[in-house]
């Protein structure tokens, strides 16, 4: 055959197979986005004008991510709008959901959303699912199991909507700038490389290039300013204050003597905690040990504080893997300082990649709503049934850490936490390594070798049952035991990093 | 049904279908990578190893990159080994091929070698192309078509191997620490995420992580220390020198006048240009028109040069953004600057991303072996159809930017440049703008609005054929029609970017 340009050329050739011939147009010249003079094919005027050049479909599948959290305007703006069109049927695949996403809840009654996936969810909508408000139930992930479905194809993504703190007109996207500035956004690079479509929803619209990037051009589809993506005042807190009370600051002591006692004081130390006051105070009374051996560790990972920030700066940290960034001062670091890095939730805690930072973690602090004999945690419900959070980054982390305290009291008000059977579980007792509460320390069984360590330091500790008995004491446990709402119709599914079903939540009124 | 931690579930959900039941061993605890204390099971002992822990076998799919350039050892080091171990057939993806890659011709003869694909050849591995010595015709890429090609799963890579600079135990990999820092790894970027397995060789193994990381650990199978990976003298050069001959630096003139005449010097400017002395010039005469308009443009892209580094430090672009740098100041300057950003191959030039970097160009200064009457350009052999290259970003470039600048003399030596018809199509010369050289200007017709802008700007312009004209007069033009050669066997494929057969190369001896 002969192409468009004269030149002779076989119909196929051995080892190579069937010859495509180059033939003008096989692409329009300039295919792809043009900054400058004439403006950007990828700019769009509203979130409609975006959900109609993707072409949303009923029982489409849309995803968002949470690093503007309870703050976050991007999902009620895209979904109210999705409202307005007449779609229906959605299946939506935040992140995280917070009280600020009360609108869905009318949304989900009026049959707009069908179904949700989500690693976490609190608020109006975590009580409407709660009420069997979805057709379908929920479900409820790991932030490492959510980048392993989306990456999988398991869950398959039509279009992305990213709140994005700095767009150009391309689409290549900070979270470093603007007013609603974030820091890192490792939930949504994931969305952003597999969704079928990618729309950066912004309010800081800049000159092109927008870098640092964050995101690149090569995966985003469109560009929509809007007024505003968030309220800034929700998303970062200038100060997160590490706790004062007595109480938790004993548990904090413990936790942090427990990772010296195990060995893991040294220059390869890596670490995570969140950003509640128990876990900022674990980070303190950790400091105070790699300051007295003169050590310097490797990372720290998760959602980082500015506590975390402070460390890294003081030379105790070689770098920090960030996925989400807590407050305006890990914000800043992640701007200007190249040893903050960022990560990808996959990069994080996907269990299907080549090794993920979970994996490398020495010490994670864990929270829980409820322990069991088992070691099994509840974060996904209250010991009635209510939904008030789920997974995040809990499973993953205990799963890939050599060291996974969870930090509990013996009770909430007077209701024990530490019990016989939890609700809901969320992470398996088999990855969750010691408990430590005000009144005792307990370690796994299948942890002789940490036992034996704490024993070697001087630490004492219980067993589980011990602090489930004193948890119990002068509080009345809740003895329904869970099978006693198995009728209920299931409401939402947790679903373990691998795509398991660790645990059904069921309806409870 | 009822999971190993007791918990009854429901076989199917109606909107979600079968559930999988959880139950452990879902997965080993710490499936990934270990850093620190036990050591990384990722870190392997030899080449050997890694080739054996990959399961390559023959007929396997090896790929490579090219930013240690002409100082490589990694491709050899490989290719030898497998060698060694008796593989054969093999076929291998190098983004490029230099003259140091010579051992490979013996590796081609004995059998190990069936096929290649790369956007770029020159040395003996070329000359070894040309006479025919693969069982099958090599592929010859574009760099942007490379990445395509590999994302659509058209050139499906079982092994990549990548010569990191540094690496720590995990496989995270950076360009900028280690004795042969190269800067950014735009090109093996690709490989590291589609590849199969990917293996991260490397003479300066770095405590983790090792920030800041351009490839991260998720990628990454295997990191195998060796004693060198390169010969820094060779990878970049300490200084790259503009041209000093009177005819270069004329046109190099005239090309800068174009961009300025066609209205393109404002502040939304983009370019790139390469590293050759009439280049380097043509970036110097730009820069003085940039200061001379007070204009801050928008970005300079490509494989980037410290005399580029230099405009973006005086403030004349926004940012760079970097597939590979071509010295050592810019190696510096990404080191330490975040305005000079890393681009994969496929933001740089894949044809079917959602927008490539080369889209986004205005201005782009290309280089040409020969031009013919229609614009079509060879960078891929010589008149008398030896190998000497390929397109490398040159038809991505042509392709995506408005204004393509084709500088070149009217011979070389006693040969035409500008020719009848060029003995290789490497870019169609629909893509290719103007012509320059040091006898006239030529403005491909399909531009009568540049035409006229030059016009109005005072420059005058000639016909192609008068440059042609121009270029024989004196020399004895090569007459031989393509077809002369027309039995001979193919030697070669030139792919266009879009994966489409322009051209093909026989053997001439």
């Amino acid at each position: 055959m002969r192409n468009v340009l004269g030149r002779e050329l076989p119909d196929t050739i051995d080892g190579i197979g069937e010859l495509r011939s180059y033939g003008p147009p096989p692409m329009p010249r300039k295919s792809g986005c043009i900054s400058g003079g004439g403006g950007s094919p990828k700019l769009l005027a509203s979130i409609r004008s975006a959900l109609a050049a993707c072409d949303v479909r009923d029982g489409a599948t849309l995803s968002f991510h949470h690093h503007l959290r309870n703050g976050d305007h991007v999902m009620n703006l895209v979904l109210t709008e999705a409202a307005r069109m007449g779609l229906r049927d959605l299946r939506i695949a935040p992140s995280s959901i917070f009280p600020v996403h009360e609108p869905l809840v009318g949304l989900i009654n009026a049959g707009v959303i069908r179904s949700i996936h989500t690693a976490y969810v609190s608020g109006p909508v975590a009580d409407a699912i709660g009420r069997g408000s979805l057709c379908v139930p929920a479900v409820l992930q790991t932030h490492g199991g959510r980048a392993r479905a989306i990456e999988s194809g398991e869950l398959a993504i039509d279009v992305a909507f990213i709140a994005a703190p700095a767009s150009d007109d391309c689409g290549n996207i900070n979270g470093v700038s603007g007013p609603n500035a974030c820091g890192t956004l490792g939930y949504a690079m994931v969305d952003a490389r597999y969704a079928k479509r990618v729309v950066a929803v912004t309010d800081h619209l800049v000159k092109y290039p927008a870098c640092p990037i964050d995101i690149t051009q090569d995966c985003v589809d469109f560009v929509v300013p809007v007024d505003s993506i968030g309220d800034a005042a929700r998303i970062v807190s200038g100060t997160t204050r590490i706790t004062d009370d007595p109480v938790g600051l004993n548990i904090a002591q413990s936790a942090a003597r427990i990772i010296e006692a195990a060995g893991l004081l040294n220059d390869s130390f890596s670490f995570q905690t969140g950003a509640g006051g128990v876990s900022l105070a674990v980070a303190r009374f950790v400091e105070d040990g790699m300051r007295r051996r003169r050590v310097k560790g490797s990372f720290a990972s998760g959602g980082i504080t500015g506590q975390i920030v402070g460390m890294l700066e003081a030379g105790l940290f070689d770098a920090l893997f960030d996925v989400q960034c807590f407050d305006l001062r890990a914000v800043e670091s992640y701007r200007r300082n190249r040893r903050h890095q960022a990560m990808s939730a996959s990069m994080y805690a996907s269990p299907s990649t080549r090794g993920s930072v979970a994996d490398n973690l020495d010490a994670m602090i864990l929270g829980a709503a409820q322990v069991d004999l088992d070691f099994n945690v509840n974060v996904t419900t209250t010991a009635d049934g209510r939904i008030i959070g789920g997974s995040g980054g809990h499973s993953d982390t205990a799963a890939g850490a050599r060291l996974a305290i969870v930090t509990t009291r013996l009770r909430a008000g007077a209701n024990p936490k530490i019990v016989e059977s939890v609700r809901t579980i969320t992470t398996p007792g088999a990855s969750v390594d010691v408990v430590v509460t005000e009144a005792g320390i307990a370690v796994n069984p299948a942890r002789d070798d940490l036992a034996d360590m704490l024993k070697n330091a001087g630490i004492d500790t219980i067993s589980i049952a011990r602090l489930h008995d004193l948890a119990i004491q002068g509080s009345s446990e809740d003895k329904r035991p869970a099978s006693a709402t198995k009728d209920a119709p299931i409401v939402a599914l947790q679903q373990y990093r691998d795509g398991s079903i660790i645990d059904v939540v069921r309806r409870t009124y």
